[in-house]
């Protein structure tokens, strides 16, 4: 069975290679910029034989995007242990290890653009949209929550986002900088919202008050303070 | 001349209607299930008649969307006079009225689609996006940004936006609240960036001491030391 020195892969083994190969090429450049000639002489495979295993490269595109996605996605799992600011900032960390490894290519998806706009990239964007919102609410222990606790934490993901383009955009704040800034924004967004309704002002007062004098909470309350004087 | 009781219209008065009529259209649903055969018996005028002014309904829809790119971003013109809270609220009143008025086509653009996603009309999202942005900048008499501003004002830009998606899926929170909302949001995401930034400190420190005690951001301030205490 052996026809070369190359170990023959199987044809699941093949396309997991090949995922991994595409998802590599698609991240450090925009996705419009890599052939199917690129891919196979990276995956060291001819180019008819891509096509063997997908039909063009709007679908390679779309399993890498997958691959990124559940990867982006399991970031967010977070162990419902100690100060939410600190397990918030965890994942903040985590997010923009992910933004750093796929910069070129998650720009250019969250951009948009003509080979990225399909209803299944949007799809798959929506998917780690709700998982973010999934785990927030998990670990604010909200199970049904009001209109206006779901658009402080949706509307604060698109916030993440852009911040996320932006930073990528020349990269000239350092990106430490921009996680703790995304937990002060979490809180700030939300201090403006429960300011005009006691639902959320009952909620935060509950967060906050488990959070220590030292964490990003609390750090930010004592430079709000300082601005104001 | 006249073969019928309606006048004959020009070519670029034609255009201009079916233009007009394109956007009514496009607003009020999802552009997907927007026909050429609609927007022809929309306009009175017969389908092949249609791609005598316009190539394909993508040609149509962008010129629709290039109207309505132009249309809000005249709605951020706002006269440099008074207080900056109340001209951004009034900002903020001219753009829900715009995301009101074409609430189906400015969801469908804004999350992507197969039919909206092309290069042109991300062009024209970005146009808006940075006529926003100069505006920002003109009325808070900054020429040069710094990075932290720039991000503040682009990462805000885009909260205004995903707040208005947010409130059309179901429009369940007064849409006169976010209004002010957005106002404190900018106020807040400011604070929490200048809290790390002398410069941008400052550039506050300028900017709120014309700020009325009446006015929104006093508003803000007041209650948030309410929630605080």
């Amino acid at each position: 069975m052996t026809t070369g020195v190359r170990r023959r892969m199987g044809v699941e083994e093949r396309r997991q290679q090949l995922i991994g190969v595409a998802l590599e090429l698609f991240s450090r450049r925009s996705p419009d910029e890599v052939s199917i000639d690129e891919i196979a002489s990276a995956a060291g495979i001819s180019r008819p034989l891509v096509y063997h295993y997908f039909p063009g490269k709007l679908s390679l595109y779309e399993a890498a995007l997958k691959r990124a996605s559940d990867d982006l996605a399991s970031r967010f799992v977070e162990p419902h242990e100690g100060p939410l600011g600190a397990r918030l900032l965890r994942v903040m960390s985590r997010f923009f290890d992910f933004v750093d490894e796929h910069g070129p290519g998650f720009s250019a998806l969250m951009r948009g653009g003509p080979a990225v706009g399909s209803s299944t990239t949007n799809a798959l964007i929506d998917s780690v949209r709700q998982a973010a919102y999934v785990q927030i609410l998990s670990h604010l222990r909200v199970e049904d929550p009001p209109a206006r606790l779901e658009l402080v934490v949706r509307s604060w993901i698109s916030l993440a986002e852009s911040t996320a383009l932006i930073w990528l955009d020349g990269r000239r704040i350092p990106r430490a900088e921009l996680e703790v800034q995304l937990v002060h924004d979490f809180a700030a967004l939300a201090a403006v919202s429960a300011a005009y309704d006691e639902e959320l002002t009952a909620l935060l007062r509950r967060l906050l008050k488990d959070e220590p004098a030292e964490g990003p909470f609390s750090d930010l309350v004592s430079r709000l303070i300082a601005l104001a004087s």
